[in-house]
């Protein structure tokens, strides 16, 4: 694929390349005597000079013909360089900021490219949404490649998004500017059983020679992954278990290994290669999801990088899994992903390689972060006021609207179907409880920790909402509301008495979405998220802090589980097990059938 | 790159995959219980099955639910098998035979694609030549591949070719369907200090998403390497130390090492591989020439992956070497180079992985070749009558043709410069002898081993010769010719008389080129090479016959050396070191000037 995200592309610059590596013209930096990590051939050389000019690696070696009186030398004796880190698969939207933002947060860690799927505010915002975060994202010098978000609605049928994406969505989108794949390819049921629809956007993706990301989560490693790959899906990030590393790497997929702010998958799915005598090229390292507090605490890729070492993990093998082995996925090895002359001067500097700490950040050859802060001007957010303006339900809430009308006949308690979360897991249990009827409604039971949950649709102002239980949060007061509802993303409410949860669903609706707690009539804690509901335009320490205290808040209100937010963000996405209520009503993620609140 | 060379793009038929896969629909084949050859982990997986369908590979596994009454099953108990083999840079010219009838000779050796540099017929027909030459492949199964030769004239300004290219025909040649890359960048130089056209070519190459092969034969691996690669080349064929291979491989550009018939650098070159801890992933093993006789009793890739083998080298690294490597270099690994569920059904099979004797060959999912022979019909050679018609020589050939008159004042000697050929390498010395004067004219030396040279331009009737003085081939009598001449291919003839020589050359032009040898008035062996003088319309067992009874006639007329006329088919290439005769006359290739044939 041609490389948009580069200072000049190769073909303009041969020349000058030729004549900076020969010392007839000047290079504009060179990097003196370090320690080069060798991704091409796996080792470390010593003595390494790189010569750089227009963006690009002119020379690797001895550089001395490169310098003049013009060219800036920086001194790298006793450090290591390394290809800057790429991510092959991340979600900007849940660090909760854009991607401007986010490249200010991981930047100065070594992320010089990410393959982002902005799955979330397509939901929003459709299109127009995915346009403004690659634009958002050509304010910073990361290069933020972008894939088409390829199923939107994320569970069709069952919930109302704001948009929708299919073949001819896709075919459109291939062309843009930036756009480099297909998101993660969730509805690995269509592509196995046939649907025509998810197979016309892999075709529309083939026929522009991009390529298609994947999401295959089951464990059938036979007929099921077969179908998925000889569909043309070339990598995959949701291996949970070994063999599904070494099954997906074995058919010719890229096994991105998965270490997110919630998803700990890697130090145990990298035994496939620590453990068993097997090549690694199809091998990354990935962050999918990451929270703004672990960027600010832990890093990127560079912290999954230290953690895949603590492993076992080769270190130079692991940073072979963030820089070639991603670039050759996206096939784009012959412009990024090593130290060769030629590519894009994209180099990170640290002087441990048992503990890699990024001290310098260099993308297209302009150092962009030093010592753990960004060195460049970062221009302004640059999203359109329409992401700012998606709150849009169709029903002016009150506490009346969070009233559960107990079916005809029902006598004192009703038994009713209640999602009952399952700690630091993605799945749920459905639960049939006898809840108490009172004045025609059926009634919280906070003594079995039972609360209401309410789902409202807000992109369209359809005026649907779905009403029910949830239990396992241990809320004993208050209420809280959040627009980070995946996929959807509609408002969803829950808490202790319908007041309250009024006051917290009224609350996002006033600041254009995000999370808060309310109780006693009171806002504990709003992260105000008016991109799309779904990311603040504030700084990332910013939004960190206000997270705290939103964890803070819940636990005030009772709930002892780590980053509740994020569970709940879960329970109405109609394709995870057991039972999910959505904007159109409670689904059975087990049968795909909308159910009744009330079971006989 | 999206690939032409399949049965049909994956994107046509992404749902049939998944079908069989899954069994909904059955496969066209199924391979039973096989060795795989996992070039993706670089491991043997016992018990494999592998479903086709649509000529690509649906399922790699258990493939029991894709058999269905229709469906052609294999059982391949005790037998492995591997991805097809392709050979990253070939010239077919070499093998003085068509594309069809190259494929007829490697594909039962296991080759199922070929990247290949039509680059002599170039020299002689142009375009239309690489046009002729990738029309004439698309009647077999082989997937000819085609790179648009780079160099024509190969040193311009001192030889005269039948065609030029430059960076506006490389334009218009790699929008062609057929076209994989820009074929082996030999002006090196050129590249290295800034020639415009050059870097043109190199442009509009890229700017077509394609890929740059290289050429790049000297020891520098510091500058004119680091320019070179810098200039986007991707891969090179020419190293002849192993600390060229391992610099090229460091530097992420793919060593192709080379075993053809006449040059064996791979046994030496190999050792950058067998004798450092580096990773390989940038190693292939190709052949560049071969010649018809050992097409015939050697092989192809498959003897070169024997020999690799023999010099150490892992068996299933070695199939890596020519499988999944040279399709990464293409950026064809997403169809090509693997057994794994998407990819086109190229696959080969055999008993013994420490002597791989390859005893199938399958081509998207067709047998094509069984115990060293094709098993499919293979179409008539599609040669346009154009390429027949090229002996186009200025001037109505007779001994008088050959006098080399003294030099004005000359007394019984003159101080001649002599081309000194050195056995088995590619470079001669300029060496200054005292050569007779008869009548006027310049003799032979035959007890001193120097016969007589001459180079008629035959492809524009200018009517331009050069005339020399060789020595070392050890000709007692008669003379020979060829139009196999690299690179412009005029009429080359040597000899020890004037009437041998004249005969020997209207031999030639009377059968369209090729090789002859002549003795005493009559023709001793003739190898008709009609299609641009360079090519053979016969089976590639007549031609090696032919070449065979042409080496024995060389013999019988005194020269000892190896397959001599290979060696002068480089007499007339002039930039090999020292000096060379061209149809322009004597060149320095030291310094690039003609020089004169006297010296004072």
């Amino acid at each position: 694929m041609l490389n948009k995200f580069c200072k000049k592309p190769l073909y303009e610059v041969t020349l000058k390349m030729a004549n900076v590596a020969t010392g007839v013209e000047k290079a504009d930096m060179v990097i003196k005597n370090a320690k080069l990590v060798n991704v091409c051939t796996c080792e470390i050389q010593e003595g390494i000079d790189v010569a750089i000019a227009e963006g690009r690696i002119a020379l690797v070696g001895d550089a001395s013909q490169c310098i003049g009186d013009a060219t800036k030398v920086i001194d790298a004796t006793g450090q290591y360089i390394a290809p800057g880190f790429m991510d092959a698969h991340i979600h900007v939207e849940s660090a909760m900021i854009g991607v401007g933002e986010y490249a200010r947060a991981v930047v100065p860690h070594g992320t010089t490219g990410i393959f982002m799927d902005p799955h979330e505010i397509c939901n929003v915002c459709g299109p127009d949404g995915v346009k403004a975060m690659i634009e958002d994202g050509k304010r910073v010098p990361l290069k933020s490649m972008s894939n088409v978000p390829s199923c939107i609605p994320a569970v069709a049928g069952f919930e109302d998004t704001g948009s929708h994406i299919g073949p001819k969505e896709v075919r459109e989108m291939m062309t843009w500017d930036g756009v480099m794949g297909l998101g993660e390819m969730m509805n690995f049921p269509g592509v196995i059983y046939g649907d025509p629809n998810v197979h016309g956007e892999l075709a529309e993706t083939l026929k522009a020679d991009q390529v298609i990301t994947g999401h295959y989560s089951v464990p059938d490693t036979a007929n099921g992954l077969n179908a998925y790959i000889a569909s043309g899906v070339r990598c995959c990030h949701e291996s949970t278990r070994a063999e599904d590393v070494l099954e997906k790497m074995r058919h010719g997929m890229y096994a991105l290994m998965r270490y997110g702010s919630a998803w700990h998958d890697m130090p145990v799915i990298i035994r496939a290669i620590l453990d068993n005598k097997v090549e690694d090229r199809f091998a990354c390292l990935i962050s999918d999801d990451t929270h703004p507090d672990t960027l600010i605490s832990e890093g990127h890729l560079d912290y999954i990088v230290r953690l895949a070492v603590k492993e076992g993990l080769d270190p130079i093998k692991a940073i072979q899994y963030v820089t070639i082995n991603p670039a050759t996925c996206f096939r784009m090895d012959h412009e990024m992903g090593s130290i060769t002359p030629g590519k894009c001067a994209d180099i990170v500097f640290f002087d441990d390689l048992n503990d890699i700490q990024i001290t310098r950040t260099m993308i297209d050859g302009d150092i962009v972060a030093e010592n753990g802060k960004m060195t460049v001007e970062i221009g302004k957010s640059a999203f359109p006021a329409s992401v700012y303006d998606t709150m849009h339900v169709g029903e002016t809430i009150t506490p009346e609207s969070f009233k559960i009308a107990a079916p005809e006949g029902a006598g004192a308690s009703v038994k009713t179907r209640v999602m009952e979360i399952i700690p630091n897991r993605v799945g749920d249990y459905e639960r049939i409880m006898d809840l108490k009827v009172a004045d025609g409604a059926v009634q919280n039971d906070p003594d079995n920790d039972v609360i209401k949950m309410a789902v409202f649709e807000r992109h369209h102002k359809t005026g649907t909402k779905g009403l029910g239980f949830l239990k396992g949060f241990g809320l004993k007061k208050g209420a809280m509301a959040q627009t980070v509802s995946h996929d959807a993303h509609n408002l969803l409410v829950a808490g202790t008495n319908d007041e309250d949860m009024a006051l917290a669903a009224n609350t996002l609706i006033e600041c254009g979405g995000g999370l808060c707690a309310v109780a006693d009539g009171k806002v504990l804690a709003l992260v105000p998220l008016p991109i799309a509901g779904l990311m603040s335009d504030e700084p990332v320490e910013v939004v960190a802090d206000k997270i705290t205290k939103l964890d803070a808040a819940w636990k005030d209100m009772g709930c002892t589980i780590n980053s509740p937010y994020m569970t709940m963000a879960l329970m109405a996405l109609a394709c995870l097990p057991e039972l999910r209520l959505t904007n159109r009503g409670m689904v059975d993620c087990r049968t795909f059938q909308f159910v009744d609140l009330f079971a006989e």
